[in-house]
């Protein structure tokens, strides 16, 4: 079934052509111009700018696009948002979002005349101006598009909970091309037709990327159908040069569109059926800088990779190519589309919806100010009972995942879990006590808590987690990213683009403040009995610390409650990455629920009833992050206390790594003085640490005591071993920490030397004997902290 | 067109289904068997492991596929390796490796006997023993599948530049969920079947990931086929659970695959036609765990995720378990399968190839042993003229692209260039003069620089880069990959995975040393005039030197004729991943030729002709790291000669960045002696760095001087901006280095204070130069080191 072939009138064919022209013309003004914006002059080279800088290949394909899409949003009063995949296009969202009166609504100084164009042009790509790209100072964006891959993610993340919600996404054919945006499509398996709003993507075929054609503009349309067909969509074509041609094609192709949507939810919502339907996508294949330069120096420009960038590159300097970009300027009739005050005429401003019908004032772009905070119930409920230190044992995730269960329930609209097939094996498993998986695809009696409606996401790909919960959390939401600490580093980069994005809307005044993205990195370095090596790299927290102190946080809490005390913090917080490292198998529990609160609060802390240094000066500082180093520590002190017992120890725990760091580098910093007070000013400290040791250093390198400071951690040794293995592999055993510290505290005499040799003798021992019976030796197995 | 129903004879059938059997019982042994190999005795707990730790689920799909490649192998005489993507099923390929006697001859203790069995069975993820995974330890691999998504693209990467070669592939049906394994499907775009092999990609779909069933099984299997004929692929199916009819269908498809691997091959070598076929893949769909227990504790487990790890999970403790493993394994009637010494019987030894057409010997997937040295032209030739320091500009990767091309024409046979879209504008556009772009989907007329057999890959997927460029090199080959500074985090973990395979392959005498992974990252953090914020990333060197020293080499060239030099050395290196930062924009040449071989040899200098200290003790000591930071800092320094002629400064130049760690640390270290020489003990240090200042402070805080060193780098401030302005956004600019200096050093009077005065005066000028015309004060712009 489709629609008529011409569903517009000429009327509204001219009103539609006239936004476009409008568009254009405006993208071409904000890469060219400096000055002269409606050509009331002849342009002069002073009129052009001394660096071009932008990308005008895409942008007339995205105006068309947004030309469009408004018209449907008035004619059907849609909620709807845009997500610019080429995200380089950006004078063209800027455009639109001018034309609309969004743009001079949040920046008065970009007036809707000719002033104001005049502003609009000069500050493109322009030092103390706005960035090329659709970045957060666009209205309407939600998604930069400066590392291509993750719209189609994002846009999903955004419907997710949405039902009114229909989010158009433009995908590049250069973006179709990696890896997360290919993984991105059966994001429909997620989706559900009854509790979620729509997607709609739109693959924009402009042939061609930087430099070369895109492979899904060159291997046969057959197979491109098919290929959408595969991934579970109803695609539809609309190809062509000619403007009128392509203005009715997109238009019926668009209502055609919209109709199947309405008719799939409305179908879906009556009967409860939630499974997949087979959702329409739009093909654009238009040429790429259509409307601009067909040839410049006798070279095809226009349907060209010539066309990325700049077509005329030398217009300040070429008379030619200064008349070339006059007559193109030219060509969108600038005198049909804005009045003698340089305000768009009354036809253009009559095409767009209004107010928050406006794709660039709709609130789902702009999350923070749809925000509720979660109900959170009192994470102290959920502690374990904690008589004495060390005296239990309890597997940290699992305590928290009882929270999270509540923490579900009790956000039944704006709360999900993430995570790559590992939600169970990370110990969440509650969960599943009040909500399911989500999947739309086949369910079988055989399976275990899956359910079109569940809120639970889990798919094999750390990408696709992330777009999601992006999606998810910049529309407003809440959510949390559980994953195997070593893969995480798959979402560096997206991670970089998402504390890029969070900085930068920290100076944004209109931008609200949305939730904060926390990861909950579990099944962690030292613990990879199943798997070894290639799953141990603890190295995601130094990644994170390189960006902007300000939206970053990394925490390693040593025991179940101390995990649920920052857990709360972390999903209060906003505008943050939160990082959280927890392991999933049993250790010991060292604190009491209001212990555990008050040492999160600190950050870290002396643990007096592990020290012995009873206030006074210790001779020794042993220090620790994370549930492994923790355990060893205050084994180390154990054999310690007993071999050594004059020695004075001192204990301190590190839950929030940014204390470290100077006040002046992060908020969280310890003032110096406190610093000296925790970690003395002379004496040896020897630190325990989760991850690689000389992250350690780098936060504390200006700190009064750093020369005495000596830091254990993972240096990349390992293998399919036991725990105990793991920690000596990597000399961070108690045993060693022992060795560490005798050979660090001078004078402590014979009965030293003597636990020195015990204690090389006890590595020997313990790795011969689990090399003998494949696990570790009873006496490390075994040992608990003495009450 | 498809062949005989039934291809097999009886004796066949018989001879596959024994072999799988064979690998089936080695694989469950290795799981759970600490000895007892052969069931002579009634199973005892003490038999049992006490930890069992493995992946059961994907390995009876892995021991099928594996035994009719072999007997394919043999009938063809084909040159064959396999790919593993479920590589955590390592027992599968390892028992496999064992049947076939490779694994015995690489490693004697494990003979081909009971006694052999017997430690192969101990060994498996067991401490002292190997890993769980298809790791470098385990003959005929070339990718570990530890991190999932990677499998296609080494196995396109395997297959370049290799006709006779065929890459089976086995992708789970978890891993076809991740993006980059989604986004590799298309790299059929890139395989010439004339210059190149075949890839066979057999999709497992076995249904199930560690807790959920996957995407690709509950699709409608007709969307899964449309999927693979939308990536080109002509898909086979074979499905069932009945060993005897998945027998004769693996069979018939898999000689209907290798009939048209052939076929295309001949048709296309005969014509010269590259043109991208219609390849063959398969579509294996058996249960998950297939074999194992069909029911644990009432619950299916076979045919579930739940036979993912370990079916039986508490052998060692429950006599029901313990009695249904002995079932298990004596299902696989092992009294038919290994003769009276252990070894397999006469019939097994019949099937596989022998020699190095054997999987697991085959040469390919060893590919040090096939490595051929590249032939390098003389860098020397391809220099920039320096008659006077600093005297001319060049692009410094346009410079090196001269000699990169006469690498490619060099090595026909043996060198690509991998890049996400960037060759050309990454300036390494000489290529072309010699090769084009690969590209076997439809070229058009107006295309430039592609052709079927280019040898160039460009794919706007760094995943896609580095995977094919993995494949390469682990196969023996040589490459470069170029890309934008910032989006090489993309494959961030990708890097992680290949370091670690480099790290395990030194210590194994078997593996001969494979050519280094070298990026040349241009497009740099300071150089995104187009792009801004999001474009800006140095950290990838942060990320690099977490890894094994030994693996890991940064270099920061500061102008062409380094810049030579140091990929001069990249290229003839083995079992290293390179990182070379150097910029394609327009600087100044510092060093001619025979000055930057030195320079480069040493690693790191001080350049006596920009230094005032005349050999002696310097007041201060400027050092810099980068182009843009070197250029900063001579500019800075011409300020302090001009404005304080007094000051003795010494100008330190730094391209090897692994020479500012100690000895201990990295083999690159300079000796502390030396580094006091050059750095003093005493004198400030100014570091313009171009990344992240705390680098330079993580690899040089044992160091004497640490104290006073001040470094100066991006701290994550930027936009779309001038080059001068993305400096002083970072206080790494001249004026600002030179305010570091005059703060740093004591007792310079009033001079300095005026001085200071005008250099704060001078940042503001500039500043408001720009923002009103929008490039750079020609007083920076023109600046040039005096003669």
């Amino acid at each position: 079934m489709e629609t008529a072939t011409k569903p517009l009138t000429e009327a509204e064919l001219q009103a539609i052509d006239a936004y476009w022209r409008a568009a254009n013309y405006l993208t071409v003004g904000q890469i060219y111009l400096l000055d002269n914006p409606l050509l009331r002059q002849p342009l002069q080279p002073s009129d052009i700018k001394p660096r071009l800088l932008g990308h005008w290949g895409t942008s007339p394909g995205l105006n068309l696009i947004y030309a469009h899409l408004n018209r449907a949003i008035v004619a059907h009063d849609l909620d709807m948002i845009y997500v610019t995949g080429p995200g380089h296009g950006g004078p063209a969202l800027v455009a639109n979002t001018w034309l609309e009166g969004t743009y001079s609504e949040l920046y008065p100084s970009v007036s809707l005349d000719e002033a104001g164009m005049a502003q609009l042009f000069r500050q493109f790509s322009f030092p103390g101006g706005i960035p090329s790209h659709v970045a957060p100072e666009v209205p309407g964006s939600i998604h930069e598009g400066g590392e291509l891959g993750y719209s189609l993610s994002h846009a999903y993340g955004a419907a997710f909970d949405n039902p009114d919600l229909i989010v158009a996404c433009v995908v590049g054919d250069g973006e179709a091309e990696t890896g997360p945006l290919a993984g991105s499509w059966l994001a429909n398996t997620f989706l559900s037709p009854v509790r979620d709003g729509a997607v709609l993507p739109i693959l924009h075929l402009n042939g061609y990327k930087i430099a070369n054609p895109t492979v899904l503009a060159r291997i046969p349309e057959d197979d491109l159908l098919a290929m959408m067909r595969g991934y579970g969509y109803e695609p539809y074509v609309v190809a062509g040069d000619d403007p009128v041609e392509v203005h009715q094609r997109l238009a019926a192709v668009l209502e055609q569109s919209l109709a199947e949507i309405t008719e799939i939810q409305r179908a879906a919502r009556a009967t409860g059926a939630h499974a997949r339907p087979r959702w329409p996508m739009i093909i654009l294949r238009t040429p790429k800088g259509w409307t601009g330069p067909r040839e410049v120096d006798g070279l095809q420009v226009e349907d060209t990779w010539r066309s990325h960038q700049v077509p005329l590159g030398k217009v300040r300097t070429d008379p030619e190519q200064l008349a070339e970009l006059e007559r193109w300027l030219r060509s969108y009739r600038p005198e049909e589309l804005f009045d003698a005050t340089g305000a768009p005429v009354a036809e253009l401003r009559d095409l767009p919806p209004t107010g928050e019908r406006r794709m660039s004032a709709n609130p789902h772009a702009n999350g923070g100010v749809l925000r509720r905070d979660l109900v959170l119930p009192d994470f102290r409920d959920y502690g374990v009972g904690v008589t004495r230190h060390g005296g239990g044992l309890a597997e940290a995730t699992r305590v928290l995942g009882e929270w999270v269960r509540d923490v579900i329930r009790a956000n039944p609209d704006r709360f999900r879990l993430f995570g790559p097939d590992e939600v169970a094996s990370n110990r969440l498993g509650a969960a599943f006590e009040v909500t399911d998986r989500a999947f739309t695809a086949s369910i079988e009696e055989t399976d275990e808590h899956l359910a079109t409606h569940g809120r639970v996401v889990e798919v094999l790909s750390e990408h696709l987690c992330q777009g999601l919960l992006e999606g998810y959390l910049l529309t407003g939401r809440h959510g949390l990213f559980t994953s195997y600490e070593a893969f995480i580093h798959i979402v560096d980069s997206m991670f970089n683009q998402h504390a890029k994005w969070l900085k930068v809307t920290n100076h944004i005044p209109w931008r609200a403040p949305i939730a904060s993205l926390t990861y909950l990195l579990s099944s962690h370095v030292w613990r990879q009995d199943h798997n070894g090596f290639s799953h141990q790299d603890p190295g995601f927290i130094d990644h994170v610390i390189n960006k902007k102190a300000e939206v970053v946080r990394v925490y390693l809490p040593p025991d179940a409650n101390t995990l649920l005390s920052v857990m709360d913090h972390c999903l209060r917080s906003r505008q943050y990455v939160n990082v959280v490292v927890a392991g999933k198998n049993e250790q010991p529990t060292w604190l009491d629920m209001d212990t555990a609160v008050r040492h999160c609060q600190r950050g870290l802390g002396i643990w007096e009833w592990a020290s012995s240094d009873d206030g006074g000066q210790p001779d020794v500082v042993l220090a620790c992050a994370g549930d492994v180093p923790t355990m060893e520590t205050l084994a180390a002190v154990d054999l310690l206390r007993q071999h050594l017992p004059q020695l004075k120890v001192r204990v301190v725990n590190v839950v929030n790594l940014m204390r470290l760091q100077p006040e002046s580098e992060h908020p969280h910093g310890l003032p110096d003085a406190q610093f000296d007070t925790v970690f003395t000013t002379d004496r040896p400290i020897i630190f325990a640490f989760h991850g690689y040791p000389w992250l350690i250093h780098r936060l504390t390198y200006r700190r009064t005591n750093h020369d005495n400071l000596h830091v254990r951690g993972y240096k990349e040794e390992g293998t399919t071993t036991t725990p105990f293995d793991m920690v000596m592999l990597n000399d961070l055993d108690r045993f060693h920490l022992v060795i560490d510290v005798i050979d660090r505290v001078p004078g402590l005499g014979p009965a030293a030397a003597g636990l020195r040799q015990a204690m090389v003798d006890a590595r020997h021992e313990c790795r011969e004997y689990t090399r003998r019976h494949g696990e570790d030796h009873p006496r490390v197995r075994d040992w608990v902290w003495p009450s």
